[in-house]
């Protein structure tokens, strides 16, 4: 069994099925997530920034101390709701709490935007979670709050003497207007707020930030990091190796989440090197990554260069054509200007890779960034175009 | 027949065949553009602010004084082309400039990035469009600088005692690995350095700068205006004049541009009132255009407006979600929240438009800009995705 939040010292979930999203098929797939930790625990948030912020962000964001949990459900955004869906993400905190006997909850949701909650739907579903806690184990948490996401995204790495697992879900904006990214991640090392709340933005920047399905902004982003305190205390010497422990973790979600793309055949690796400042590194990364020209050219195994130098020089970071140098795997494709390659052989490579590596060496100082995209796919728009129903 | 460039007195047309693009089908279309001005002209231009500039543009960009016209070929965008690109680029202005006795040239390709050009069939080419000088007339000069476009973009306009007259060419990125939008505009104008300069520069910001296909910069956009000088003299007090009739051939083009957007198959015009200020009604207005989500959903005429609200939040230029009224068409989709519409209606009117409107009122101000944008659509992926041979 694969292991994910649920195996988190301290931590119990549960899973129940409201019926919230309104399908013709009869998938009685759970929709709800209860999860509860042993005592009041430390936590530390990431949500979205975009201005238009689902009822269950503002309502978590508001959030000061420790919490005992995390309610969730799939199937409704509860985005653009208005005073209504603040109340009923207020209404799924205190729910929860009454039926746990526990304190302070944080609440999230993923689905349609600008339908209202069937809170009668929700209260069956949270119920049911509720009497299922500490039942639902390694995969059982992700799939509650799957969407259009193919598989379920979880993972999980050993520290000495303390773990960190998580589960996740997002596709990009998935189900036609749906969008959300969402993580829920736990250690049972006792670590305190401040540097819990340090661990998570710094290592957040290099996964979840530093990846793109196609560059829509959800309204209800985001990602928490519990601390159960079971386990080990993590102090400022010895958090370098919970950072690393949590990197380990983060980066294996967020590249599920890019592998599970809508429509994806193929994850690419943008890494800029040689950059003067880790922000220019990541500027150019993030444009060659939303490149819709760069994207469907990964999809036709296309190795063409001058799309990924147009859209670096497009980022206006200061680059130098000269001083460029563009590999797609090991091929060296551009030095200031065209190299001597073998156009079938670099895309041979590309065929053959479901993981294809870019590096574009900038020559003018030592910082880099990488940033993981993925394809641009018939799929994606058949995905995104067909009519809701 | 249509009037464009060639229908401005002082200007003539030549076209010619170099056969710069190897294709393997035998179209002998025109792939040499010269245009020559009577006297020497004021012309204004402005170039893609992208770091990696093709040669031309870097040899135009160069050009003081007035000048005696431009030349240009299509099939091959002389981009990233190194040292021996800037050369072949001048060498283009200095046989245009022998061939006609005339003096400085501006210098422009569009095509295929990374290759040398052929400068034995450029000069072939550029021969035979000096012997057929004045020949060129309507659409064929539009038609010598297509390459993926499927039809030719011109717009001519009268204003009282002088004309305007422009051809494009353009279609996002248009070809594999082609990347550019020219656009070459005369007048008769007689308009001062100065104040040409200003009317290109104040119109581009409402017109070539306000579309979009695919977001990708190119590394060879240029727009030249030319004044010929033989009509009417355009002061101060008459520069609204001027600009008016400017900006209805630059529009026209610039509409033309997207309705030829790679695989399109609607036009979006998104409008954003109610603006605090003008940027920030362009840059809502610009990444409402830009979504992949918004753009997949006007392909499949769906009234998706949970995804246009969240790309206006996610542009972070201060909107408030409770005061915002979005329309598509004439029907209010949201108002605070989910407005009372029938989507069967809203999707009627996507399905029976070539054009739609939606409109965000921010209702924070009296500002507003307008973009322009296409759908996203299978053809989109299959043009840029196939394998370039």
């Amino acid at each position: 069994m694969k292991k994910g939040i649920a195996e988190v010292p301290g931590i119990e979930c549960g899973v129940g099925f409201g019926g919230i999203k309104e399908t013709k098929k009869e998938i009685k797939r759970p929709d709800l997530l209860v999860i509860t930790t042993r005592e009041p625990s430390e936590f530390a948030a990431v949500f979205t920034t975009n201005e238009v912020k689902a009822a269950p962000v503002k309502v978590s964001m508001e959030v000061k101390g420790k919490i005992s949990g995390i309610v969730a459900n799939s199937g409704n955004a509860n985005a653009c709701t208005g005073e209504e869906g603040i109340k009923d993400a207020l209404q799924m905190c205190s729910l929860t709490s009454q039926l746990t006997g526990k304190g302070r909850f944080l609440v999230a949701s993923t689905g349609v935007i600008g339908v209202p909650l069937p809170m009668e739907k929700v209260r069956k579903g949270i119920t049911e979670a509720v009497k299922n806690l500490g039942k639902a184990k390694g995969e059982e948490p992700a799939r509650a709050i799957m969407t259009t996401d193919t598989f379920p995204k979880l993972a999980f790495c050993e520290g000495s003497r303390f773990v960190v697992g998580g589960i996740a879900k997002g596709a990009g904006m998935i189900d036609p207007s749906m969008a959300t990214m969402l993580s829920f991640i736990a250690t049972d090392a006792k670590v305190e707020k401040e540097l819990l709340e340090r661990a998570l933005r710094e290592v957040n920047e290099t996964t979840f930030n530093a990846i793109t399905v196609d560059g829509d902004m959800s309204t209800n982003d985001c990602v928490i990091l519990i601390s159960t305190g079971l386990g080990r205390e993590i102090r400022e010497e010895s958090y370098q190796e919970f950072k690393e422990v949590l990197k380990e973790v983060m980066s294996s979600l967020a590249y599920q989440i890019v592998k599970d793309g809508e429509g994806a055949t193929k994850v690419a690796r943008i890494r800029i090197r040689g950059a003067r400042s880790r922000e220019q590194a990541r500027e150019i990364a993030r444009k060659i990554a939303l490149s819709p020209l760069v994207k469907t050219a990964l999809f036709g195994c296309d190795p063409n260069w001058g799309r990924i130098i147009a859209a670096a020089g497009a980022a206006r970071k200061g680059i130098v054509e000269e001083k460029l140098e563009l590999y797609i795997g090991n091929f060296l494709l551009f030095k200031g200007k065209k190299a001597d390659f073998k156009e079938e052989e670099v895309s041979l490579y590309m065929r053959n890779s479901k993981e294809i590596e870019i590096t574009l060496n900038l020559n003018l100082g030592k910082e880099e960034f990488t940033y993981l995209t993925c394809d641009l796919t018939y799929d994606y728009v058949r995905i995104n175009a067909e009519y809701r129903t």
